[in-house]
């Protein structure tokens, strides 16, 4: 994503966040595949409004955030007059990036590295635009490189001639898994749901996975355990917004219930996400996202609910750990009660 | 339902199949609350098809077929010169009638017992309209009172202070037990799941449940599992189409997965239907009915899906007996490994 990284991207929504000189173009995904249109970011506040109102998901946001930061710099060198002016501009652009989505840890991520990069310009005397620029596109590269190594470590878990089940967009870590899949000669299926309220699964799981030839069908999210107990159902997969060290996904909501049906009707669970988040411990130390009710009230756009009710939409609900079957890294397979292993691990 | 029984309907959607003189009236529930519209049957085949389209559901195709029947004596009343050929054409009503939905066994019920009753009147020389036609009113008196008895043995498992969880529309055998329960001076909360494809949860649910005066929030189908895990659900109820006698659940499907996570997270399920099914001794003996697929590509009639995808819709699910707290029936609350008792206990 970003630009052309030297790691394949095989699905349009794949190359969904550019940055353009002083722009960011983000992919609308509340419309795709219906239209192709997209939003255009001028400063750092119309990307940070872009990932609030969901403009983009799943790994969006952190490209979004990258690109944001290379604006971020212009506008510091544009604006501040000293060193101290252009740091302090900087920091409260990364802070107001940093805000705009609690639950994943990948935004604050990206932002923070992004922020030493322009600390270190600043020691140094230099631009902050040239450095933060070429840091977020690194950090972009490096990004991608990771989704790549995650798939080829969650491919073997995908039995030849299976039907996978996932649920909301994975992204590049599902799209990485079955270009690996496929790479090794299997031929598989694909079941998604269509993960209301924004449908997620329907438009860009459905579109992406066809874009890839694989067979894919689609389901509404009430249907994941009848098809499992009548065996239609190989193996379940999701991304991760975010591992803690004690085993817990958290993800999309409506993962939990699928993964508990999973567990009851002898499907596994693979969850996959590049690392799992050394500043998580617990669960308790992940903040989850409670975005406004009436979202579950509309489907792209039109009312879809009597008007004498309100709604609740709890974005992400966290599965522990007995229900996951093994979590795929981008430095290979593990328990999830085996996560500290990750960080004393080399890449592979 | 009907016309005007003894038994107090609370809600609009309860009173959804008038048969009036030469037509049966149906309100279109596809479109409800958004359209108050109603589908004009004027004779069996329009009948059969409004139920095979959706127009109605829960125990709106029972009225529906009822009131079919009253169609299927006129016309037979009107067309048949001999009582032969009379008898062979309500019977030939019925049995289309009879094919329109599968899972469900009441549709079947009620035909095969207003046959019965045409054939007595044709045995002593009547003609069978005033005959089946006080046949279906009578029948349709006693389908509400058994929905009343049932909601008064429901009651006493939802607790003072409640939040009730529930899946598609349980029609009368929920609004009965919403009014034996609120009758009992407790208070309750509800939450329903949209229930895709048609959101009878978001509609139907809602709508009917506000109208009772019930505080009503609705999540989407994938959100009960974590509403359990965060302690937000204290009891999960919802109808039947059927159940068998070693204690399967065939509901809506979605319903399975949610009874699955009330297992895991201690939250208890009861069902609700007039009796278990005599003839239906294990799950084996119920035909599951898969719809189109296309169903599931489509919200209200707007394309939701990628063009690029195929849709399932199995429509129903079955939950076994060790996921089943209670099975609440017009003769009392059984378990689901004591449905025998039903059948030697009188009503009470």
């Amino acid at each position: 994503m970003f630009d052309q990284t030297r790691v394949p991207q095989p699905t349009l929504v794949a190359k969904s966040v550019l940055l353009e000189g002083d722009v960011v173009r983000i992919l609308d995904r509340r419309v795709f595949p219906f239209e192709k249109t997209w939003v255009v970011c001028r400063n750092v506040e119309d990307v940070a409004k872009a990932i609030e109102d969901m403009v983009t998901q799943s790994s969006g946001p952190w490209f979004a955030a990258a690109g944001g930061m290379a604006l971020a710099a212009q506008a510091a060198d544009r604006e501040g007059t000293s060193v101290d002016a252009r740091r302090a501009a900087i920091h409260r652009y990364g802070d107001r990036l940093k805000a705009t989505r609690k639950t994943n840890n990948h935004i604050r991520e990206v932002v923070t590295e992004l922020l030493a990069i322009a600390d270190s310009a600043l020691d140094r005397g230099e631009d902050l635009t040239p450095a933060v620029t070429d840091g977020a596109k690194a950090a972009a590269r490096r990004y991608d490189e990771r989704s790549e190594r995650l798939g080829r470590h969650a491919a073997p878990l995908v039995p030849d001639g299976a039907t996978i089940l996932t649920h909301c967009w994975a992204e590049s870590y599902l799209t990485q898994t079955v270009a690996a899949v496929l790479e090794s000669g299997k031929q598989i299926q694909a079941i998604c749901t269509e993960t209301r309220p924004y449908l997620q699964g329907a438009r860009l799981v459905a579109e992406s996975l066809a874009e890839m030839g694989v067979p894919t069908r689609l389901i509404t999210d009430g249907m994941p355990a009848h098809l499992m107990s009548r065996g239609d159902i190989d193996i379940f997969i999701t991304a991760a917004d975010r591992v803690t060290m004690d085993g817990h996904v958290v993800n999309k909501v409506g993962t939990l219930q699928i993964a508990l049906a999973a567990h009851a009707l002898g499907v596994p669970y693979l969850a996959l996400v590049h690392a799992p988040d050394i500043h998580a411990a617990t669960i308790d130390d992940v903040e989850m996202e409670d975005r406004n009710g009436d979202e579950v009230l509309f489907t792209l756009g039109h009312r879809t609910a009597s008007t004498r009710v309100t709604g609740i939409y709890p974005a992400f609900d966290a599965t522990p750990p007995q229900y996951v079957s093994a979590i795929a890294t981008d430095r290979g397979r593990f328990s999830p009660r085996d996560l500290a292993s990750y960080h004393s691990k080399e890449d592979e």
